[in-house]
Formats: C-alpha cells, structure tokens, sequence
C-alpha cells in the first residue's frame, strides 16, 4: 500500500490530501506539492478509523497540539476524557495522550475511538510503565519491548508518535563535555539516556531505524522526532547538545523521506526570546524544511502558574519565525497535572499565539477576522463581538457580569460615558 | 529651582538620582548621563512627598504600570485602593488613576496618599468630567479648563501626565483621508479631536504647549506624550495619522528637553507581530532616543478575556527591541473595568513580558534568577521553587493542593514517578 508522500511524489491528490486540503482552506494540488518535498504532512494513521486527516506545515495556519494523560498520581479515564472534549471544544488541532497511570490501553483507545481529531503518543512510556509494572527497573526494556510498544500504538490508529531517534551516546556525550543547569528533561529522553548507558548500548531508535520506518509504513503514520535534549532552562538554550541532536534528526529526515514516510521535528522548549528566530531557521535550514512542532518555547523560567503565557510569547514568535505546530503548555506546567481549565486555558493561550503568527504571515483570512472584530467593536454590537471571540463565552460572561450598568449607554464600564467609540460615531454624524 | 534634567547636564548626580539607581542598580553617575541625554528619565513630582523617584529608560530594567481608576459605572473609592494595593504587591513600578467617576479628587488623593509608587494620570479626564457634572458637553471645555486640570493634578503630586500634544487638525485630517477601521480609540484623544472640531481651534496642548512646560516646570514631573491616534485595531497598525502624531510628539520632545523637561512618549496599541520592531525602532530615531511606554501592543484584535496575553506577546517584543515601558492590559479589556484579579493577573502577564525581554537584552541579573529557579528545579527543591517564582502564593498553591499525591516522591504529579530530573539525578549518583 502506498503511502501518501508517495502518492503525492507521483502527482496523485488522494481523497486525504482533498479533505485536508478542504479543512486547512488550501488548495489541494498545492498541498500535494508540499506533500511530495516534505514541507508539509498529512497526519493520519489508516487504522484511524474515524480520524480526519490534518494537514501541518507550509502555509497552513499554525496548528495547536494539547498534552493530556495520566500520570501515576491521577488515573482516572473519566477526567482525561473530559480533558480531551474540553480541549477540542477548545479548538486545539490534536491532541497527545501521554498517559503513564492507570489503564493505559484503554485510556488510549477511549480518547481515539471518541475524539475524530488528529492524535499523538509517545510509545516509549509505555514499554517504560509496563517494565515498572513488571517490577523491573526502565533501563530492563528490551529492545524488542520497544518497538512493541511502538507497534501497539500504531494498531490502535495513533496518527503521530514521538520517537527520540536523535538521543544518541555521542550526544549524551556532548552535553556532559559542555555542561547544562538541567541537562535532561525529555521524559523519553530520560529514558533513553538511562538505557544506553545502564545497557552500554546505542539507542536503538536511532541504530535500528529502518526497522522503525518499516514499521510505521503500513500505518501511514508520521513520525515526530523527538527532542530528547531540549533545554529545560532558558540557560542551556541552543547549546552543542541540541544543536548535534538536530543535525542527527536531519540526517533521519532524510532517511524517513526515502521511503516516504511523513515526518516532523520537535523543538525546544526553553529559550530566550532572542534566540527563537534563529532556532526555528536553524530547523527549517538542517532538516531541509520539515515541519517543526515546537514545546513552547517558554522564554523565561521563573514564571511557574503562568507558563501558557511564557509559552504564548514563544510561540507567537517561533510561528512567526516559520514554526509549524504549537504545543500547548498549561497553566500547570512545572506544579502539576493539568485539569480541565487548564487545558482550555493553555489551548486559548496556544491559538492567540498561532492567530498572531498567521498574521504576521499574512496567511489568507488571518487579519480578516481583526477586522471584523474591530468593526463589531467599532459598532458597539456586543452580539457580534461574542461571536466574534476567540472564547465566545468569556467575552459574553465578562461582560454581561456588568451588563446592567452598561447597557445603559450602550458601551461597556470601562469608560462609562466617556467612551471613545461612541464620540467617535458621533463625530460621523454630526452630533458632537 | 533647578529639574533634574537641569543638574544632570551639569554633571550633578542628585539624591533623587541616587536613590533611583539605587532601586534600579546601576551606576549613579550612568544614570546623570543618560538622563542629561534624555535617554533614561527620573519620574517623581517634587510635592509628591512620600513617593519614589523611579528611573525608567535605557539600561534599566523594562518597567511596568498598571492603570486602575473608576468609571461612571464603577465609583467607590475602597475598590480603587484595593486594586491600588493589589497592583504593588504584584510589582507594578507605576500606577496610573485614570478615574472618570465618582469622587475623582478624592480617589486620586487617596492613592497618592496611601501608594508610594510611581503615579500618573491623564488630567483631560477631570477637565471632561467637571464639563459633563456641569451639565455641559465636553467639547465645552475652555482652554484655561483644560490647563486648570492640569494644575490640578501636579498641585496634588501626580509624578506623570499623559498629554494629548500631538492630535492636531492635520494629523485628524490625514486619519480622514486615509481611512481606518477604528479612527480615534484614545479617549483624550477623542476629546480632543471632538473639541478641535467643535470649536474650530487646534489642539491648545499643541499650540501652547510652553506655556505646558512653564507649567510643569517647578514640579519637575515627567511629561508622557499621549497617543492619541494609537491604533485600535491591527488594520490600522503603522498608518500616517499615526507616523505623523509620532513625527509631531518627537517635534516636543525636543522642546522640552530644551527647557530640561523630562519626556517619555506613549506608543501603540494594537500591532501586528511583524510590525513591532518597526514601530520601536521609529520612534528610538523619530523621538531622539526618548523613553517609549507602550500600550500592549496587543498583536491581535479576537481574544477579549484574554488580553493580557494578546498584549504580553506583544510587549515583550517590544521590550526586547527598545521599548522601556509596558502599560499593562487585564483580563477584562474591552468588556468591562477591571476588578482586583484582573489587576493581580495583568500585572503579572506584563512583567513576565518585561522579564523576557531583560533576558533577551541581557540585563545584568535577568538570566541569573531563571538559573536560580532552573536549579532549585533540577533539585526538586520546592520551597526554593516558590520562593523563586514571579507570584509564590500560586505557585505554592498550585502544587500543594496535589502535594499528597506528589510528596510520596518528591516530584509533581504532571510525571508522577517518570520524572525526568529525578531519573538524571539518579544518573549522577551512578544509581539508575
């Protein structure tokens, strides 16, 4: 079976590329194009029964990923359920169940069977939890544990699975010669750097990864090459480590591309506002215009209960600057498991910070909305403006709250009378 | 009596310069050359008895005001002050009371009573509002009014004045001729361009504008050249009405700084992520290298509810290229006045953006409070965390309301036992 990059290297616009192409607004033989160079994917496992497809990459608007799952502390299926509803009422493009408490299989296949919206996993936390579960230490999974577990996520219909193919002894290596104020904070990166070294092996999903490639194939999965050595701390931005694991996730981009397979990078993390632009290009320059999916980035440290704001800033720079693919970070990060307004509330955060980048793109239709809100604003006409909002229901709540006193005169009571908009319309009119 | 611009031309390092860089922890006698040259300022009006001078511009760290005040709708004085408080304890450098309700004297008397920090205000309001109570419209206003509020204001200490010198006849007439989406979204400005219209006049804070400066002189305040024609929507970001009230406030600046006045200029507003750097950079060359104080900019017109975040992804853009002070934005604006959390969270929002920035300039002390809390992080080391964080109660809070779940391990609960820097550490105690 053909994959899609295949399908469109010989010219052929599939039914997946023409419902893409419908949802993202592009036009469908310009997407095959950017299909067949790599610059950009179709996300969507064939065994995603009720998925759609979801098209990320070259001028489309700026996706928004939201991270739900379990950890051992929290394990109920019913709250990751609501979390991924809330997330995609929300208006998050996909989501990544990362859970690593509970009934992992089946928390994984409840999210797929009832979200139609593109998903994502890291399989490696499950060869990890199951070793855990068996009494035996993470660095004990075997080889073959690990791309059984890859395997397993692929069979249930995950569009996209994180695999840390670039954490690598010699990059291990070159983090320790440097030195970092965090060094590893990759879960999977964790893991990885644990086994190579507990094993004194080479990291199999970068050894072995033809076998992994011809794993996903039948799947037509996309792989997301995993950032196993994104800084953690604004301090170990763009250092030798991640800069060396990226030249290797380019290497292995091109291997992917080979055999038609469908890949994107992910990228830091925590990085310093000065340093995002040329992260992105840097990216965009060795990995031969792969999609770039980004963590954030986060651009300071010490703002723990506002990092979907600090990740806001980020990304809205990082998109701008050519990023494709916006991981959401909840107010949570860094304290604690997210709950449900955490998710809405780092979904709102990630989609301002793509709608500022489409805009500073000048992607067909972005400023339109603005300005149609800005009329609606103009206008006084608070139903439009509801409408209009990014979160209709906050806007009318807010509002509303203080209906009774403002609607009195129309605007709104921070200003009152005084209200620049009414004098305005005033003017217009001649009743100054 | 001399202005501190007078004694820093002289060479004459003041107590009030003293103390300033003492907060701002930098060099005495940097800060009396930066101030002679116009490109830093010391904002403190001399009857301001118990207030602080604050050094706000090139060198020093960005700053952050919060705007409290009433409106019609919204008049007690207890609210106020307690958004007053709230505001410093969340570490706003200024405050401006932009009150157009209630018992407007009295609230401003209060807060520069009661609040050692920085003040200002926008005295037109009080000229608009002592119309309006008289029952007359606001375009009423006489020029001796408008000059009378003013006096007003310093007589009571306010340390800066928002002064609409720059909405002229010419620059309401280029807003025409172009065209915008949101025309005049200032409410000074507004008044002002209601007032020019109605009365056939040009603006008298223009036309007269030393006897403004003879004025302000023996208080030595600050002078804050308003926007008026800021843009209110992203379509209009950049146009000429706006370029030109630049042109004409850079055109003042240079007046006053001929008469040793202090200046900073009011910036946008709503702006396009690609449009920031521009718009900073212009007004650095347009306004001789004077403190810019930027409203937002928000980068996008969609989110009310959210435009904190809208505008810290802008004001930390602008920060990072020259702008020196951010106003903040709450929660609540464009829907309503905001209340004490609103405050708490646009206060918090906008020194995140202004943290950022330090970072991306390299402040001397940015990046050393993000390694700080990078390793007490690493180290698991939670009450370090908290004491670290930009707002310690909720990160405390956050944390503690799953600390029994997540103290059994000494993590958090977002990983549960796979937690990337536990897993490290064990990798340097040869323990994994």
């Amino acid at each position: 079976m053909k994959t899609q990059m295949e399908y469109a290297r010989a010219g052929t616009v599939t039914e997946k590329m023409r419902l893409a192409a419908l949802e993202a607004r592009i036009d469908p033989d310009e997407l095959c194009l950017n299909i067949a160079s790599g610059s950009t994917l179709i996300c969507h496992n064939n065994r995603h029964s009720n998925g759609r497809p979801l098209a990320v990459g070259k001028g489309i608007r700026t996706r928004v990923n939201a991270n739900i799952g379990t950890s051992r502390d929290d394990t109920s299926i019913e709250r990751e359920l609501a979390k991924a509803h809330t997330a995609v009422r929300a208006g998050a493009d996909a989501l990544m169940d990362l859970s690593t408490g509970g009934p992992i299989d089946q928390i994984r296949q409840a999210i797929i069977r009832e979200i139609p919206t593109c998903i994502g996993s890291v399989p490696l936390y499950q060869a990890a939890c199951e070793c855990v579960r068996q009494g035996k230490p993470i660095v004990a999974m075997t080889v073959d544990d690990i791309f059984a577990g890859i395997k397993k996520h692929l069979d249930d219909g995950v569009d996209f699975i994180t695999v840390h193919c670039g954490v690598t002894r010699r990059t291990l290596e070159i983090m320790d010669r440097e030195g970092r104020v965090m060094e590893v904070v990759s879960r999977g990166g964790s893991f990885t750097c644990a086994w190579m070294e507990h094993n004194n092996q080479e990291n199999p999903l970068y050894e072995q990864f033809d076998r992994l490639l011809d794993l996903v194939r039948p799947y037509d999965a996309t792989l997301s090459l995993g950032d196993g050595f994104r800084p953690g701390s604004i301090c170990d931005a763009t250092d030798r480590a991640q800069i060396h694991e990226l030249m290797l996730l380019g290497e292995l981009t091109q291997k992917a591309w080979e055999k038609d397979i469908q890949v994107m990078i992910e990228g830091p993390g925590h990085v310093p506002l000065n340093q995002i632009r040329a992260n992105i290009e840097l990216q965009k320059r060795l990995c031969h215009g792969a999609p770039f999916y980004v963590l954030g980035p986060l651009v300071t440290d010490i703002a723990p209960g506002y990092d979907h704001i600090t990740s806001a800033i980020g990304g809205a720079l990082a998109a701008a600057a050519g990023a494709d693919f916006l991981c959401y970070v909840t107010p949570s990060e860094h304290l604690c498991l997210p709950n449900e307004d955490d998710v809405h509330q780092g979904v709102m955060a990630a989609r301002i910070a793509a709608h500022a980048a489409d805009i500073a793109l000048g992607l067909p239709g972005a400023m339109a909305w603005d300005k149609q809100m800005s009329t609606a604003r103009k206008d006084l006409d608070w139903p439009a403006q509801y409408a209009l909002a990014l979160d209709p229901e906050l806007a009318r709540a807010r509002r509303q709250a203080t209906a009774e006193k403002a609607d009195s005169h129309g605007g709104c009571t921070m200003c009152g009378e005084f209200c620049a908009y009414k004098l305005m319309n005033k003017r217009k009119e001649n009743t100054c």
